[in-house]
């Protein structure tokens, strides 16, 4: 039996032992290096190019062919990479340096032309901006596509009644177009804050150089208009040591995240055999490799996970910036990693989520059942007594707390009680209290702004359809 | 000597004892009461009230003149507050019932119809944005202070020069201005950042009751302007249940700390004999208690060090939030502190380091003498290469390596090389070279947008100036 | 109404102005002074002082008499501070000077010799590792009440039966006792973490002074056994600058802290009116302003939440630490308040959660009615294929599941389903099948050493309480 | 120029549209599926199985050639694994399944026996266990090479002597060994803790099955004992549901990385053309892709950045496990990823710092020059104004200051100062006094166990050395 603890050892050993032997080249090319994640960039970095290329050329800084040389060989290179045939070289360390060298294979000498009036640092923080822009435009999709599976939840079930909860205590009944439409608002805020983010990060920092601008006379709002920013941004050792676009995106991530955990842990703890307020699509479930009557609702856990790496992210990002003197810093490479996992998290997130959301049922007759118990209209007789009786409300919760002790000694609801015991709380209550014990009733008067009354629901509803349009 | 050991055990056992000892109810106490914190919000508490009281009145919910004792009556409890005679009770657990329960002394029966139509849910997340929209606010004047203590300094160096660093190390000749003009876009942004989550949250809860509105006829829209919101929030179940405006204030206060800590993080090493690039005020410095030369920069350390609870309070309410079923949970109490901390330490940062800003002395010979070292102006030389001589950039970069190589053995600096020790690098090159190989000309000639220019720098305060008119 | 806003406005203006309007020397104060926090550690302080005059004393650096003033005197101060009549004065700036300067009151010119051979950095250092040492004593004197609590709800209820989820679905049928267990598990961990940790940080900075030593022939062996340490800190630079006793705690603090949000999570959910598998006592549960009906699970909640804090200042204080260079620096001045406030709060969670299993009641029936439902023996048909049919698992997962589906058409349980039933599914079945499908087989069954089995789950109670003996 | 921007567009459109495109089934696939991650635990997954199939037959409940067949296949299996022509399924979704399907392809029938008496939950957590154990045992190794190779630069650096700073100020002077020796301390403690966590979470979960152990008579001893584990765990529900042995892992990871943080923040800075306290080898630097003639201190920074990611994974994996129910979620399924990266990149950094510290050289004549500078045996005067003089020590410490501002006004330092200068401020000042003004005579002095004097510091070294034999 001692080999499997040799095998365990050995494997493990040998695949330390190899690191270890790397010996210090290895070692500084395994840390310095970033083309294994920043090859991801490898469009954006290739439209900063073009446009940084044709304007060298507008102003006169390179010639026009040489321009035209790089813009098209530049072409070549990103089919290349399309095509899954160009080869990255860990030499050549990160994506810029790679796209150069096979663009100089490509076309020849004018290649060397293309890096005059930029640097490295501008050149990463374009790329990274076109990404992380992409991503505030992919958000803003997925959470507009979230929200009309939400919407069309609501509607659908906008008079439905259920508990309404709060400390998981049922309170007072809800409908179930109201809570789905609660979370319309979170994933609108979301997309409010994208937009806002989005807004801000606009600004190009291509021609700040390596940290101090240059002395070629180049256009900046050329280059920024061109890759589809606002503006160039105005101080250029800020535009080289600027991280702040990805913070926000991460920070906005992830209270989305946050949103979505909330949304998720409800969906797993209706579907428990307790609760069993809604049913999840076999294909967002899975199975149990050993209790064969399982059917978990393994989307909705790991979409609640999914908070804790973005948010680690934006915990990893914020850590390296701590500190940082200007301008650049190598620490800065460590961005693009969190950033990129973290964006696509979200988006499988909120794509799993919208999935979800779109084929779950919920079980109308349970989540009725459960909003009638519990006690759940007795707000509605206090509120009652205030407005009929005149009580103050601080005497009205008194009382309807007594009929809620007496309800329970007899194990029944509010509903069941006698108008006999009803005034033997207090003198002065009719008939008319019946009105409001009913659940439809309690969800129906509830017609405040915001309120859970389906005709409040549906104008909701009706608000953010015209908002989508 | 046991003496001192079992007195710190003592010392420490009957602290301990003591809480143990205390029981299950003082531990529930313990736990549970949030007056200790929440009575920070007694003036917005009132406020709510007051415009509540107000509302129920206009919309004949409750009586004029109960309206008027209640308002009348919350001026007298705030005014007892205001002048420290208020008694605040553990056992009224919040400031809620606190001012409730005064409010009933003061007023009498009128007192108990405050509470119609609403609940504690709706009336703390409506305090709690009151507090928070101040924090907007405050943040907005601090940070007006600040960028207008470095625009300040900004002028009065826009041409002073100093190295541009990446890595901490020499990398190009930039102007003073240029550098406090970095910060100047940054605490920008967070005045920007700041700007759009004031805006979102502006949405006033007061009327979402428990959750599901009320069959009240309130008028959320009185009570929403009374208080100086937009508009009233649109779901009851998520106006209780949203803490993303404190969440988003953490969010921004965290990148603006992160801010600060770069440029606290510049201050220390500046202030380094080794560097002696600034001097701080005496103000800002404390001495120490066994080394009577020093002068430490006790402020901008305590500065960047702020990120640590401003950041770590935003981990802390994100963690809370994770995974919290709708509507209102108890975990949510916990938001409190980590924002009253995080507000108050980000007022406490950016006041520091205003003063330290307006106080602080910039050592003009030495950053002058640091940025003429290093070999600062390669780049100008590459840039020239290309320029003057029409050199693709990368054989510019070569060039230029070679001759700071040949500098550095012989121990001087790129301006010492004689024409000949250029020539030899690249026939091509002329006297014209030295033009651009001093350290003000080097910045003169970065009039790229947003460059170090004195010129451009003086463009950007200007601009600045006439933003914040 | 618009009276309402300008109150509110003028209430934090006027809080703000005064901020404000503080000018550089105030803020310097409030940003630098401890005081507000440290006096904590004040009995710490003058244990330390006490442990140092008498080393002084002894190798002769001090005299007798000297010492003896001051030792005598800081007994004075010390009961001063805990009557509560010590005066603390802000401009005194720390605990330290405020005990030095009231010393110099008391006893004269013998206070000036105190501070031999040590710095305010040492002092911190100790007093501080002092305070932090109590808090892993007082949080094993907590993790054993709990695990006291937990041994005797796991001894009430060994061989109650309830449903084992995983994914918050019926798995398989585990016993209370095994659910208790599996938390005594969880926090003796803790108790093993907490240890290990406090025997590392056990080393004594205390004559490490500034950072270098020093040239007086001090004892730091006496020191360091005075004060209940294992020995000196072998290197004075780390012994300054290291905190991470602080960061150990925090982080052992974290992971007790998420153990208890797992559970409180989990009294939540069996609490709620779907579940009832727990009646918690009302001690620790509150009502509801609006609905009278509501007892909520409110320390059940907070505890869930107390990791928030905990968590975020171990983010808070390594945030601080990023980075740092040797030996103090201010920035480490933060790490106190955030060690304060997440010990508070463990000490209190686990009180809390203490009393609330002591006070909790398991409802039995509603915990078997659960454990028999969901095909909770699926496991173990396909287990009696496996063992008693010599199937190969993974055919035997197979027929259980067609079994299921079975049972599932007909809405009924597996033990249910007619031997006629199962011969179809596989012609081996027996009788013999059904002793294995009902509820307390199944758990009986499970003797596996760990498993939940009453046998195993009181083997495991005796093992414990013979550990905590 | 329009161009750039389509392109840019289009790109990404493509992008998120296949990625929106993919359907319900590819977005489950994608969020559910972690075969793409966790085949790195194949090595341990296999020898848990071959353990597994070993005891099975031992204890009769499969053939024991049944488990011989499953034992070589498993050899077989995993020698295509490490060959690299295993094809890997996403819709087999984890290693687990991916190994068994391929076994029963290899071995036929018998492979459905070998997942008798387990589960996937305690195969996963088994497997995790074994590789997390590993990367104890590398990060050990890892740490004892960085701690010799700062022995090394100790030894050769004893007596060297460089500024002590405290709040980046010159404060005394102590020695280079010294210097190096706090971070074996601190290092040394990392060790500790990677060795006390790495005994806590040595005991094995194989046999916990779902989460309730099992009805077969398995021996979880022996499994236990053959993977190398202490002992099997003692609570099946634990087992499952536990990641605290992940948790400790990044928390001690994290410590160290912070601790690497303040190290590389170090070389940062004495890399700066202002301090030139060290020079770091031409392979763990780079160039500037604009800037020739910089040699920038990218390893150092690296470093320093990594705490950022692996912090961050401490935090995403607490944030996971907040408020899990028991036993296993899927959430869990979120650990390993972490992990992975936080391990991979604490190994990398400890071996470039291995690396960086080998290979670099303190500049023994800048570092003195340095340490004497900036009054830095202001201490050793009061120390000698005390000792000799027997002053009160706040008395020699105010005279010092008034002679530290004698010689700060005429530009000297205190070993300039005359006699008469002297004894202008005490008259009892002796010519003596001048001994202990030099910076060789101030280390020399500080002989308190662990201070700064080389023969305490050889003394230090002496003592790791036979620690580490």
């Amino acid at each position: 039996m001692a080999n499997d603890t040799s095998n365990t050892t050995k494997t493990s050993n040998k695949m330390w032992g190899g690191r270890f032997s790397a010996g210090p080249d290895a070692i500084m090319e395994a840390i310095n290096a970033s083309i294994s994640f920043d090859k991801r960039m490898a469009a954006q970095d290739i439209a900063g190019s073009r446009a940084h290329a044709a304007m060298l050329a507008a102003t006169g800084i390179i010639k026009t062919n040489d321009a035209e040389a790089i813009r098209e060989g530049l072409l070549t290179v990103l089919s290349e990479i399309e095509g899954g045939t160009f080869e990255y070289s860990a030499a050549l360390e990160d994506i810029h340096m790679n796209v150069e060298a096979r663009l100089k294979e490509v076309i020849g000498e004018p290649a060397g032309r293309l890096h005059t009036g930029r640097s490295r640092n501008d050149q990463v923080a374009t790329d990274f901006k076109l990404w992380v822009r992409d991503q505030f435009d992919a958000a803003e999709e997925s959470l507009l596509a979230l929200i009309r599976a939400l919407l069309a939840q609501a509607e659908a079930g906008a008079d439905w009644v259920m508990p309404g909860f709060t400390h998981l205590q049922t309170a007072q009944p809800v409908t179930w177009g109201h809570h789905m439409m609660a979370y319309v608002e979170m994933f609108g805020r979301d997309l409010s804050r994208m937009r806002d983010a989005r807004a801000r990060m606009n600004e190009c920092p291509l021609g700040a150089a390596a940290l101090a601008g240059t002395s070629f006379p180049i256009d900046r709002d050329a280059t920024a208009k061109a890759l589809g920013f606002d503006r160039p941004s105005a101080n250029s050792l800020d535009a080289v040591s600027d991280r702040d676009f990805a913070l926000e995106f991460l920070g906005a991530a992830s209270i989305c995240a946050m949103h979505l955990s909330r949304f998720a842990e409800e969906l797993v703890i209706w579907s428990s055999a307790q609760f069993r307020f809604v049913a999840l699509s076999d294909r967002f479930s899975t199975g149990s490799s050993i209790m064969p009557q399982k059917k978990n609702p393994d989307a909705a856990e790991l979409i609640r996970a999914k908070i804790g790496r973005i948010f680690g992210a934006n915990v990893a990002l914020m850590m390296v910036m701590k500190g940082l003197p200007l301008a650049y810093s190598k620490d800065m490479q460590e961005d693009k990693e969190q950033v990129f996992d973290a964006a696509d998290n979200l988006m499988l997130a909120l794509a799993a989520m919208e999935g979800m959301v779109r084929d779950m049922t919920g079980n109308r007759e349970n989540l009725a059942a459960a909003a009638g118990s519990g006690f759940s209209t007795a707000t509605d007789l206090a509120d009652w007594l205030v407005r009929v009786l005149g009580l103050p409300f601080r005497d009205a919760h008194h009382i309807t707390g007594s009929l809620v002790g007496v309800a329970e000694a007899q194990g029944c609801d509010l509903p069941d009680l006698t108008l006999d015991q009803m005034q033997a709380a207090h003198a002065g209550i009719t008939e008319g209290v019946f009105d409001v014990l009913g659940v439809d009733n309690s969800v129906n008067s509830r017609m405040s702004y915001g309120g859970t009354a389906p005709a409040q629901v549906r104008a909701q509803i009706a608000r953010w359809k015209e908002v989508l349009e």
